[in-house]
């Protein structure tokens, strides 16, 4: 029969598959950022070459490889997959992502043609590289919303965060670069710019909300972002600040592009840092609980055959005696029942400190489902919706997580009126 | 290289994995669900046989032994579980409380002894068989909690909160048995008695917001609360209208006794209810997931190879297209890309259903993570956490909850004080 043990080992069993799981999602999550990023370059020097820019088209072509290269290894990364049912956590939403992202990639190969023949416009490649760097996030959002460890999952919300910092970055970038080389910008232009910038600033607050504890990352991003306010910074002002409808100075497209390049490639640095840590993160916290799974068995064997009545009995010195006796180790005199209450205690604690990280998450849960919400009454496309969002809430001064709140809560007031019927 | 849709397939493959552990989860729910009720009534019966009732010696000798049969099938049912990694959702928890109710079970033979020959008082057998009680309702507790799909996760929440008005509803016989057999009442026990009845109404008010789907089990349970109004119901005023300190009439230990249990038996009647209707959606949904798969495989293959591009194409008639598209079938023409919209549209569905259900169960969380708190800094047992809580709330009068999560706001102050240092 399975003893009470044997349960408790089956349980340390599972925590260490389960840090095995994060550690594979956490190795694609890695691969999927570096694609983001080659995406993110080629993105914007196809926005340069269609703006007639005759002479970003060897260094398009140059970085087109690059992100085939980047494509390949997140391939690999996912042909490394175990996707037999029961390997991942998460399963189904996090391959579903996947499924959506590979579209995506098939399709790039014709976008990518009809960029070089110039057969689409600046707007709609950007439109459509935006799509698919969403796409690459969502694969990391559910990642990050599936871990079952405390620290990983603080490391998984902060990487997500800054990615997604990065891409507005880099949406900021492809702003500027129209706006520069057309040689002039009007307000809705500004206040879209402008909006960019507010929702980089939250993702960057978010991010350094839970990436404490990656100390060099940390410091790499505050440096890399003092260094962007003498070039980036500037030039941001300089733009923002034209009133209504105002001219640019000339032959300021390129020093933006490079300016903003420069700031993304350090994120870029700091991205890598924060991989590198996640990763040695699972690996340490998968060695630790192998250790702990071994010291469970030892104790566990040399447990002390308690009276069984002690389950009854009330604790000598208070439960706070429990976990301390744990970290003291085998030598005191220990029950299973000891170990065994100390570990729900554990995962309990752990359960708590994951509510907080996930937490964070959940706000861009509401903004995604009123979006879903105004694409499916209000027959809009993702990027209207969402454009109809931030509109609201700069009409109404309101915060657009609010914003959608509300949408959420009329959702009854916009589905499609019946059709109306003969009495 | 695996393809678009072989992770697509991959992701429905999961899902039907993850029903299929809720399905193995829920069979043992059910069966720590019977274990609850054999416990109950042997607790009742050893707290009348305690308290010199030598005319309940048979009957508790007799519950005893059906006790035993529902230990066996609980066993029987942890026996049959795959305790290897990865096999079932969220093992870590669920087989750390596990692992405690085995160690309980072991010292319930003791306790046993100790009851027949009266070595123990009836208030300590009461609180050991509420301990262990409380040991399985955690098992169905993590069960519910880790619950993947809408449906099966509302029942689940259901279940447990139906439980635990039940366990409830035991504590108040105890309660009663021990004040009408004692022919008085003091105004703490009335106290206690009036914050279990208001406890069990909490409790009964989240069973009936999650179980409206399952219709004959609420019918039968609305039909049995009226029918409790007469006997329970009758003698429950009559024992909390006395003032403080008053007499109880004589002789009504045995009466409010059966009248408890005919009132717990009638909630075990819809417990069954609960439990059949729980298994039964587990296999349908899984029916139903599987003819989904095999749909989605003959739909794939024959999914009309759209020009690639289309991923980056706007929606011709919105998204809500895709949706309708899915439950209208394959005769019309899908694209593998349409499918896997529709498919992570449905998953964040379910996700944000999830979500509802599961906040349910974040209050007794915070009770839970208060009571620990309270264990670990003030030296407590687990029932005197509960009642510092419970008293707080009564003197200050708020609701438990929100005594809990002033505890939890304060938890530095309540920690010891460090040792003092010499400077």
């Amino acid at each position: 029969m399975k003893s009470g043990t044997a349960f408790l080992i089956a349980a340390r069993q599972c925590e260490i598959h389960d840090l095995q799981q994060l550690m594979r999602t956490s190795a694609l999550v890695r691969r999927a950022g570096e694609c983001v990023h080659t995406l993110q370059k080629e993105r914007g020097l196809s926005n340069l070459w269609l703006l007639a820019g005759d002479e970003f088209g060897a260094a398009l072509a140059s970085q087109a490889l690059q992100t085939r290269a980047s494509e390949a290894a997140l391939l690999g990364a996912l042909e490394e997959l175990d996707t037999s049912a029961g390997q991942i956590a998460n399963g189904a939403r996090l391959y579903s992502r996947v499924a959506f992202v590979l579209e995506g990639l098939e399709a790039l190969l014709l976008l990518r043609d009809d960029v070089s023949m110039r057969r689409v416009t600046a707007e709609a490649s950007t439109a459509a590289f935006s799509k698919l760097i969403a796409a690459l996030l969502a694969v990391v959002f559910e990642a990050a919303d599936s871990a079952t460890d405390p620290g990983i999952s603080r490391r998984l919300v902060a990487f997500f965060h800054f990615l997604q910092g990065k891409e507005l970055a880099g949406q900021e970038r492809a702003t500027g670069v129209a706006a520069f080389s057309g040689g002039q910008i009007d307000l809705p232009a500004q206040q879209q710019w402008m909006d960019i910038v507010e929702s980089q600033e939250r993702c960057f607050a978010v991010f350094e909300e839970f990436s404490a504890e990656v100390v060099d990352a940390t410091a790499r991003w505050r440096e890399a972002e003092a260094e962007a306010q003498g070039d980036v910074g500037a030039l941001r002002a300089l733009a923002l600040v034209t009133s209504e409808g105002g001219r640019l100075p000339g032959g300021l497209g390129r020093t933006w592009f490079d300016a903003c390049t420069r700031r993304i490639d350090r994120m870029h640095e700091v991205e890598s840092l924060l991989a590198d840590d996640l990763l040695a993160r699972c690996r340490d916290r998968i060695a630790a609980a192998e250790v702990d799974l071994e010291a469970g068995r030892a104790l566990l064997s040399g447990a002390t055959a308690v009276p069984k009545g002690k389950f009854f009995e009330r604790p000598a010195a208070g439960a706070a005696s429990v976990a301390t006796a744990v970290a003291i180790g085998p030598h005191l005199e220990r029950s299973v029942l000891d170990i065994v209450q100390a570990q729900s205690r554990r995962l309990q604690a752990m359960q708590d400190e994951l509510a907080v990280a996930r937490a964070a998450l959940s706000e861009r849960k509401v903004v995604e489902r009123a979006k879903g919400l105004l694409m499916a009454h209000r027959r809009l496309t993702e990027a209207e919706a969402h454009k109809m969002l931030r509109q609201t809430a700069m009409n109404q001064n309101r915060r657009l997580i609010d914003v959608a709140e509300s949408v959420l809560a009329m959702s009854d007031f916009l589905a499609p009126p019946p059709p109306s019927t003969t009495r």
